[in-house]
Formats: structure tokens, sequence, C-alpha cells
């Protein structure tokens, strides 16, 4: 957060402690991962470059940095102690040295989830002796219930999202590469003030959208196609997810009819939203509609995912998640049907748990509207 | 590569096998990666759900396959079998199961060097008795040598990153937010039919220069701004990457005195290239030429780094780094220097190595031009 001072930095730092002592753990090795920004301020995409950040359960803090990223971490002022290594140099130096001073934190190793492997084996192979974890067993608690400072940046990239699917919509999309509309999406984005695109927009026209997960292609758009846009963007570090389904001229008969069972669905799921209801009965919330319009084997994925600095975070509204929800916690309600080879239909808005229920954080209108 | 066909790929799986061999291990193992495209035609942005490629010393590969992935990954036809999960299930039994199957090839696991330390540990589990490193071992040696469909996919990602810095100059920049600018490149980039960008667009404008690893944020640029312009985009899966220092108005009076410094140095390690050349010696050519001109303590950075699938990849042009050049092999040529706090210079620009010296893949004007 912009806002986001080094006392709470170390507070978080705080907590990371208490969490490996609860967790029967002794460090804590993070690499550039959302985690590193809630911990220090800080993040840049994973990369070959040793990077790492190591909370021992006692002492301080060590950030492991590549020589050029040290003006901007020095900026940030983290706690503890910073080592430093030039491209040519080999880092494991630096590696073995912090282990050894790692020896009366005894104990396992909880990793970052999505640390690459190559620094992990690093990692492994200064710390020998030791069992590795995942991070996520402290970090999960933590991040999932936001505070107001999170939410307020969640909302503001809703905001922008929401702006952007008028603009992009603005002007024919007949024509148009899914790719072009994407980058449509992307630029309106950024000029209304996000700092950049949560993830790779995806824009899925004719029967591309009946793939849940493709992503955008050279396919021109066509009149009586239907289109599933997903996309979001980032304040502060923090993302926005939103999918609405639309339609170039006229669609298919039956579109109209899956696009109305899945707007029913996402509401029912939305309705079931409360504190202390169970993740996988917002699943099933979702799920019951869609079974009873004769879509159920058509919606093929879950109904959500938690969201916050990561677009994919906990925590997930999937069958079998039995996971309580608490005030606070933001995830995606995104029901979708997909008839193959035909077209698909997904709408999507993240909300956050509030004391009245499920606060919505974009609020595009929802219809299958039709474009030119 | 659009063209490829599922014969290449099994010739590149057949590569694999014989690479294992050499390296003496017996299993690799592949996420969401660079790699997964080149075995397999296919990847995406890695995630949190497990999505594997085993590829053992003998036998068919496997892949384990989230079920929402199921119908693109059919439409690869990938050789070997396909083992699908579906969202609330657990894929470790799978992973247990596979690793039951394994049993005879006995020795090391090579895994992708960018796979999730949470899905790493879930295969280090599943095979609990084997040692584990890196694919890159095997992969480098396959991947590094660009062959003629592969450069021709890297040249078309270069035009058209040329193009688009013509589309984004072409209306002012002062006054515009370093984030919009980066949007007009992107978009510009999607615009002329690149597949998707290839990172973060970096646009580091006034003293934002001078962080060689700095973004883009919400800074407007002004009249006498030096602005840093890094970016690329993709062609069938393969990237472009190029730097362009550029000047709001009149920069300050060293500016011009720091490009002409840097525009030599790039050209120096230019014309260093050559098949049978170490990677350290362009490295050195650059760094003569800036420490000549008094600038070499500010080139903190690297002078390249390899390029294909992966924006950054073997071989990298670094001091130390002994590895002799080979026709095919693809890199960027990107010496900077950057003066803390008043500005930064960085010219970059991709080459591969032909029988007469570096190929460059963009061909934009170098010139610190003047903009309105």
């Amino acid at each position: 957060m912009s806002g986001t001072t080094g006392a709470t930095y170390r507070e978080r730092i705080d907590a990371v402690r208490t969490g490996l002592e609860a967790c029967g753990a002794a460090v804590a090795v993070f690499g550039l991962s959302s985690n590193l920004r809630y911990l220090a301020g800080f993040t840049d995409e994973p990369g070959e470059r040793l990077f790492l950040l190591i909370v021992p359960i006692s002492g301080e803090p060590t950030m492991v940095v590549p020589a050029l990223y040290l003006d901007q971490v020095q900026a940030h002022q983290p706690s503890g102690a910073i080592r430093s290594w030039a491209d040519g140099e080999d880092p494991t130096d630096i590696l073995r040295d912090i282990a050894a001073g790692l020896g009366r934190c005894t104990g396992r190793v909880l990793v970052d989830d999505t640390l690459w492997a190559g620094h992990l084996l690093a990692v492994q192979d200064a710390l020998a002796d030791r069992t590795f974890g995942l991070a996520s067993d402290v970090m999960n608690p933590l991040r999932m219930c936001k505070a107001s400072d999170e939410i307020a940046a969640m909302r503001r990239a809703g905001e922008i999202a929401d702006l952007a699917l008028e603009d992009a919509l603005a002007e024919p999309i007949a024509g148009c590469t899914e790719i072009q509309l994407a980058g449509r999406l992307e630029a309106a984005m950024l000029d209304h003030g996000a700092a950049g695109i949560a993830f790779e927009t995806l824009v899925a026209s004719g029967p591309n959208s009946s793939l849940p997960h493709y992503r955008a292609g050279k396919r021109r758009i066509e009149d009586g196609d239907v289109v599933i846009l997903d996309y979001g963007c980032r304040v502060d570090g923090y993302c926005s997810d939103i999918s609405r389904t639309v339609a170039c001229g006229e669609p298919p008969n039956e579109a109209d009819r899956v696009h109305d069972a899945v707007r029913r669905a996402q509401w029912a799921a939305r309705e079931r939203v409360g504190i202390g209801v169970r993740a996988e009965e917002v699943d099933a919330a979702a799920r019951e509609v869609l079974t009873t319009a004769g879509y159920g084997e058509q919606f093929v994925h879950r109904t959500g995912h938690g969201i916050g600095l990561d677009v994919h975070e906990s925590p997930y509204i999937v069958g079998g998640n039995g996971e309580m929800l608490q005030e606070g916690m933001a995830f995606s309600i995104e029901p979708g049907a997909y008839l193959p080879g035909a077209f698909g239909v997904r709408i999507e808005d993240v909300v956050v748990v509030g004391a009245g229920g499920a606060v919505p954080m974009t609020e595009a209108p929802q219809d299958m509207r039709r474009v030119a």
C-alpha cells in the first residue's frame, strides 16, 4: 500500500514469527512474490537472479539482493540485514553463510509456494539437514482477511475495471482480433490509473468461449459471436478480476438461456455469502442453480478463488473446502457454462465478506449486452 | 511455433531422454513453462493447480492436467498419457501413482527451474528416495541455438517492437504518466499482430531512469526528462526485447555524452560477437568502452541475457561466463549507465549469432531523439 508504514511491515514480520512458532517451524524463506510485497513493501516479477527474504523465528531477517535492485530495496528501508551480490558472483556463498548463522533456529523451513525450483534447490542445498514445508501455512491466515486500506485498493481496482469495459465496448468490436480487444481493455485500465494489469487479459470469442482457460488469439470477432472478457488490474499491488459475457450482434438462441442461468447461479452464490458460512456452501449454491437449469455438467470449474495481492490466493470457493468465511475475506464468484464447440458464458465479480453479506468490488452491468 | 508438428515435439522429447542419459538422470519434470511449450506446444501462466509433464528416460511421458485444461491439451495431441484431475480432487494421489510406475527408472530427477515450490515439494514427497537437480542442464543445450523458424518468429516480434516505438512516440509524451506510455506501447504491439507482451513494459522517466530495474509508475513525464523505454512482445511464443532512451524536450547536458558512450559500448559488444567467441568477451567489450568514457562504475549490470521462449534464458552475457558462442544463439546486448538521482541511459537490441557476426532482431534508430 502506498500508505503502509515501516511499522506495519515490522508487525507483519512479527506475525510471521508467531506463525512459525504455531507451525513448529523455524525459518521462512520468500522470493520475489506477493508475500515479499506484503512483508517488505517491494516485489518484482520472479527471475533467475537469487532474491530472498529469510525470516528466522528469532533474530533479524536477512535479504539476499541482486546488486541492481539495491537502490530500490534500500528505498523501502526493510528491517534487518541486506546481503547483495553482483552479476558474475555466486550468491550461494552468501546463502551458505546465512545458513551457518541459522544454527540456533533448529526446525522446519517454510518456503514461498511460488519460489522457483532453481532457488529452492539452492536453499535446500544450503540447509541440507532440514525438512521443508510451504509458507502459505503461515501467510494465508495473515493475508486472507483484508484490512480497510486493502479493501479500498481492491475497490479502486474494481472501479477501473468497470470503466475499462465501457471504454473498450464504446467502439465496434466486430472485425477486431481477440488480442486487439484485450489490448484495448488493458490500455484503458492503465489510462484510468491502474498501476498495471493483474493478469494477461482473456478475450474468448465464438467457439473459443467454450474453452474455460483460453486466453486470446488472432481470431477476428464476428457478428453472432458470444464473447467472454475476463480481465483485471492492480492498484497499490491489489488486484481486480471481472468477467462479462457480451454478444457481437445477435448470439445463438440458446445463449440467452445459458446466460440467464449463469447469472442466477452467480447471484445465488453471492446471496449465500456470510460470516461463518463454509466456502463449499457458496460453491454449492451456484452449482445447484446450474444443475437445475440443465447445465451442471457444463460448469467444469470451481466457483471462485480468493484474491488480494495475488490474483489467486486463499480461500478457494470449491467443493470440499469446509473453511468458514470471515469478515474481510475477498474472493471471486464466477460460475460459467461451456458448450463444447459452440460458446461459453461466465460472469464474475470479486466480493468481500462484510457483516451484511457480500460486498462487490465491481459493478458493471451483467446483462449479455449486444455490441456492434 | 504455429508450424511446429507433432513429429518435432516427439523429436524434442527424445532429445530430453538423450540429455537425461548424458546427465546420469532418470526423469524430467516440467510445469507450466516455456519448456512445456517447447516440448508439447502448449503452456500458460503457472498457477496453484498442479500441471506437470513427466518424461521418464524410458517409457511414455505422462501429463498431469487440471480438468479445465483438458480440451486445450488434447487439441495439441501430446504423445503419452494424460491424467486429469478436477477442482476439489487431490492431484497428489495421481502423482504417487505415477511415481510408483517410475520404479524402473532409478536415478536423479531433474525439475523445471521455474517450477513452483508448492509443486516441487509435492513431487519430492512422491519421489522421496530421489535426489533432485535442474532441468536446465538438459534444456539449455537444446534451446540455446535457435532454428530458422524460431529466428523468423523472433525477427517478427522485433519488427513489431520497432513499429510500436514509432506509434507510441507519434503523439506527445509530456504530461503522460509512465504507465500510460507503457500502455500505449503495449496496445501498439498487440495492434500490430503480437500474440502478447513479453514482459511488463518498463518506462522510467527523469530520476526514475537512474534505477536500472524500475518498471513504470504514476510519475508524469516532464520537459527535460530522459526516458528509458524497455519492452517487447511475443510471436508464436518467441520474445522480442528492445530498449531505447529518448528525451522529452531538451535533456540535461551530460545526457548526450552518456548516451554516446552507451551507444559506442553497445556497438563494441555487437562487433565482438562471433562463433567461438566467449560470452564474457562480449561483456568485456561493452564494459571497456564505458570504463574508458568514465562510466564503468555506472554500468551496474551484465551486458545481456539469452532470449527465446523465455525473456531471460541462456546464454548470459556476463563476466565469468566462458561459454563459447555458437551459430543460432540469441541474446540481448544492453549496456547502460545510471547516474543516481539524475538519469540513466540504456540501449538494447537482441542479436542472433550468424556466420558473419551479430544479426539484429530490432532496428529502430538508436539516437536519443527529442520528443514533444
